[in-house]
């Protein structure tokens, strides 16, 4: 094989900006999770619900619902026992619907108050291609996992 | 006050990507610390041993090192706590060195892996450029906790 930029270590600069992307979006992860507390949800109740709310009939099977939020089944079965009292369990019900209409409006403006008011829409458009590449490339290196299409 | 874009609401587009990015990252995190069980450690050991190896005297105040590794610091007391017998509490051992050294090799090329070569270097500097924007705005959000400079 030929030698490409690929066998070549990784720079400085690259671990920099590697690193700046982990602790950025830690940092958003912490502070929007602490957004969604005032209404007492957790990321997690968040996530589920969401994917409910979005699902055909506000219901999905336990194991398209893992797949939905990207969670190993184990945990998804750990927190729904834990969210049980909430009546989210693969079928949205009221109080679920009711939990994520009044964490929505809060959590979306968080979001753009965090997120989308520091960039540019060209940089968001930047942001989008750079994940994409990424996205691409993981699909490459984990051929057997499929995608997320 | 005037009306500005900040003012308006999240855009879908802008949604999506913020998804995106929480997705990726997660996706990435999930990559890495797989290769690092591998070697035997988890995330937040490896964070450990790695804010120690880069400071002064491979040693820190446990609040440096929550503040280094941007954690609670009840957080890292517990996680210290399991890591004892590994030796890596505040001053970095032998031992600590040892496993530190093990795996930054394979952490790194899983890193230029997974995430470095997936990015031309202009994306890697739109990358770089949206997250200093993210982080910039960050600060402005939450003046009282002061940056990471």
């Amino acid at each position: 094989m030929s030698q490409t930029a690929q066998d070549e270590r990784l720079t400085e600069r690259e671990l920099a900006v590697w690193r700046e992307l982990l602790d950025t979006t830690s940092e958003l992860r912490r502070l929007l999770s602490a957004e969604l507390q005032q209404v007492e949800l957790s990321p997690g109740d968040y996530a589920v619900l969401l994917a409910l709310t979005e699902a055909d009939g506000n219901a999905l099977r336990s194991s398209e619902l893992a797949d939905a939020i990207d969670w190993e089944r184990s945990r998804l079965s750990h927190h729904l026992g834990r969210m049980e009292n909430r009546g989210a369990i693969v079928v949205l019900t009221a109080d679920g619907l009711d939990a994520i209409r009044r964490a929505s409006g809060p959590h979306l403006r968080a979001v753009k108050r965090l997120f989308a008011d520091a960039l540019e829409p060209e940089q968001i458009d930047n942001l989008a291609e750079a994940l994409a590449s990424i996205r691409k490339n993981l699909g490459s290196n984990n051929s057997t996992e499929g995608g997320h299409a």
